[in-house]
């Protein structure tokens, strides 16, 4: 399936939406670094956004230093940043209330 | 606790015993990459490496892009390679059958 990728402005307009993520990769990816109490609650949020990842089947590229996880995201089939990644980056942030 | 570094001796010989392993950063962690069917396997996996993590309080660091998972083992409390990393990494091993 092809992605479009999202324009310049539509990048700046849509991240302007997004708190805590930032353009990465030259504006082909967003990122955003979370930290929690412990190991335990990172692998919880972890494992929910693995549930989000797996219905939309659009997956981040993601790591974890104990209560640290970065998560990156990214289009391969758009070869950039697509609505796709918007959409989830506000998922993930659903989560966290 | 302090936990004490591998000698350079020590760090060959036990690593010999790990398939798949190999030294990063100047020989003071370990790190291995492995690759699974897919995003849902290799979730599942880290899923039962955290239990591990949690269980031992021995956390890895360590990323995931959709089937694959790259694992680096080290030990803060000992600024380098300790025994717990290569049990640690015995235990990861030993999921995978």
């Amino acid at each position: 399936m092809t992605v479009e990728q999202l324009t310049e402005e539509e990048r700046g307009s849509w991240l302007r939406g997004l708190t805590g993520w930032s353009l990465a990769r030259d504006g082909k990816a967003i990122v955003r670094s979370f930290e929690f109490a412990d190991f335990s609650e990172a692998f919880a949020f972890m494992t929910r956004v693995a549930m989000i990842a797996e219905t939309r089947d659009h997956h981040p590229e993601w790591s974890n230093v104990y209560n640290r996880v970065e998560i990156t995201l990214t289009t391969h089939d758009a070869s950039g940043l697509s609505l796709r990644d918007v959409k989830m980056a506000r998922k993930i942030d659903a989560l966290l209330g």
